[in-house]
């Protein structure tokens, strides 16, 4: 499939590509990769009411909204900067658990996606996405044989792997499955949270080139952590900095005459530096879809303050359920609605704040109010820390307009193993 | 149907009660009240290999588990409490999720369960609970309707309110549903997150005993952070305190001559007190059956340093996947798989603290440790936050002396509406 930028993608293209299912979504077969299921799980409002074409404040609460026009900017400035730098993305379906979205990243320019866990490959697959590249290793027997069988069926799964023992098992059990599996090396950039310790990099690549089994594609080294660091300054620094020592030994592995397609690493934060580092290849960015509130104060090269790359798109739909209370009012929407919950921003207001007040409720505190709520007032609030707030949904309403155009499942919520 | 205490309640009786459809899983018609496709949905570990009779320590991670005599003993304490100081338990859903627990609470001697959102009371419904007492009101157009319809199906369903306009919007809704609404009116204990104040609540006990769709069944008042009070002195007097208006409001209902059979209130950290104000007749205790971590430092009876009435039963179990820097491990059980994640306890371990690091990663920093970890090592930690943490999962492996002896299917999990 020739991959088109966003430039070249029309409005009409995105709504085939990834929302032409839900708005047949009654038809009881697979269309356009998505399974009759799919559509019986998604599009249904309570009541029996299909959401397509409603207003998004017609929405039962809590409910969870991505502003299609915001996401898709936010698909062409990564494109753009992508294009510019000669470098590709590879999102990280982590963020979005969507097969839909993920198609969506894929049309409009992405070269795959990645996932973390193989269950969330699996969903990813299932949704019709064929280019996977999952960014930690499989180490329990269950999960190196399911990596083995999605593999089998799906040539574009690539999978990482840190660890001698492991890239051996991986080999045997690829032979098993009468498949070579494909590899990167993950090198650790400091964080020693995954990774192969960079000075063992090139003796693991060398022998994950060796075994049957398995055939190696390149290596990733992802600094999770950098992505937060505030200045655009220091983040830069840190950036290319930690990624000196893996960017030697990809050198290196190069030297050694080994095969090396992938240099993949980077995330919301550091989009516009990675390419700066030699040999890097694509950019793992997750967040830049949806922009968490939490990604606002690490600032911009625009302003140091508040970063501005990206547009918050992904909203939660709220209803206040008690006001009788001077100064304050409490919502329907608590941690098991909206995670990271201690300064959210809510949409078209001021002088307030929004905390979660508990698993099911949340409480706003008038301090010099532009308005005030009554008991069934709707409101929109920013999501602050998007992946594990989305991971608590099943479905996902995209909206143009305030109008909803799209239900998308969540396939791959809960998929942590 | 008549109530057992546990004392009179065998093993045999709890797993038939609610393990039967379990242990039968494959059967694909309704069994004990099990659906084909909750069955379907089960029992089936990763590979697609039926998790029954197998270790724990063989389930892919992160795996959500209860240890069952743990999770008896704890029924069976709360029970021994409320038999003797003449009260019910009415135990709240909104931690577990789960309908085949909440039949087991009912057989060990509950008068029903408690949900928060009508989605939850639907989803219990579903699974066969028939006495559940929704503790939140329906404010939404939608929900009513849910609400409207699911109390045409189960007589046994209760529904709080705490305002006027949404009891008379209750009302012409029953009216139109071709019902009688079973009502509890909510009263505020003063932490001013739902709940009518009480200077109110009287006025409207008084309207719902009025309105045509209406039938009042009684009150609750519920003080959420009352339950986390360290010390239990000072804990009994905050609730004991507290709840004197609530009272005062409830003997004035009853001096008005309404229809009082339910005075519902407290919870995990006050079921052994709430009793001691007039009137009360049950306890939403929600945490006891799993007993968080965040429950240990606010003290019992026996020891005010630590709360050992409840023993800890729920845990995940999780993969250690890299520990190539000394002094340290990474896991596979990040924010995504345990919420509250600063002091999380290890089961069996010491000299070490396990953190979230991230969404898809634990990290274990070893102080001076009773052991270490190495790569592919599965260990077991206390959840901190349990209703939460639940919410995350599909399903939940119930252990015996470490053996999966039942697989149960959290379907309210993500019932937020």
């Amino acid at each position: 499939m020739k991959l088109k930028t966003p430039f070249q993608l029309s409005r009409r293209d995105l709504l085939w590509t990834a929302g032409a299912g839900a708005v047949t979504m009654w038809i009881p077969k697979p269309v356009k990769g998505y399974s009759g299921a799919e559509m019986l799980a998604a599009p249904v409002d309570t009541a029996g009411r299909v959401s397509v074409g409603i207003s998004k404040w017609e929405l039962d609460t809590p409910a969870l909204c991505v502003d299609l026009d915001k996401m898709e900017q936010n698909f062409a400035t990564l494109q753009k900067v992508m294009v510019a730098n000669k470098i590709a993305s590879r999102p990280h379906a982590k963020t979005h658990k969507c097969p839909a979205i993920a198609r969506l990243q894929i049309a409009s320019g992405s070269i795959g996606v990645c996932t973390t866990k193989v269950s969330e490959a699996e969903a990813m697959f299932a949704g019709g996405v064929e280019k996977i590249m999952m960014t930690t290793a499989n180490l329990t027997p269950v999960k190196i044989r399911k990596a083995m069988a999605l593999r089998k069926r799906c040539s574009g799964f690539i999978q990482a792997v840190d660890n001698e023992q492991n890239a051996r098992d991986l080999s045997a059990a690829a032979k098993e499955a009468g498949v070579v599996a494909d590899v990167v090396v993950d090198v650790d950039p400091g964080l020693h949270r995954t990774g192969v310790p960079v000075e063992a990099a090139v003796a693991l690549a060398k022998l994950v080139a060796t075994l049957p089994g398995l055939k190696l594609r390149g290596m990733l080294s992802y600094d999770g952590d950098g992505q937060h660091v505030r200045t655009f300054k220091a983040r830069r620094a840190r950036a290319l900095e930690g990624m000196e020592a893996p960017a030697a030994a990809f050198a290196s592995m190069k030297s050694a005459g080994l095969n090396l397609e992938i240099f993949s690493g980077g995330g919301s934060g550091t989009y516009n530096i990675q390419h700066e580092t030699p040999g890097f290849t694509d950019v793992q960015a997750g967040s830049y879809l949806f922009m968490s509130g939490d990604y606002t104060p690490i600032g911009g090269q625009a302003d140091d303050k508040r970063y501005t790359d990206f547009t918050p798109s992904l909203t939660v739909v709220t209803t206040i359920t008690n006001a009788y209370t001077a100064g304050r009012a409490t919502t329907d929407a608590g941690t098991k609605a909206l995670v990271g919950g201690n300064l959210i921003e809510i949409v078209g207001a001021t002088g307030m704040t929004y905390k979660t007040f508990g698993d099911e409720f949340g409480w706003i505190t008038y301090q010099n109010p532009s308005r005030t709520y009554k008991v069934g007032d709707k409101l929109e609030v920013i999501t602050p820390h998007c992946d594990p707030t989305v991971n608590l949904y099943d479905q996902i309403y995209g909206t143009r307009k305030d109008r909803v155009e799209v239900v998308w499942p969540i396939t791959a919520r809960g998929k942590s193993q």
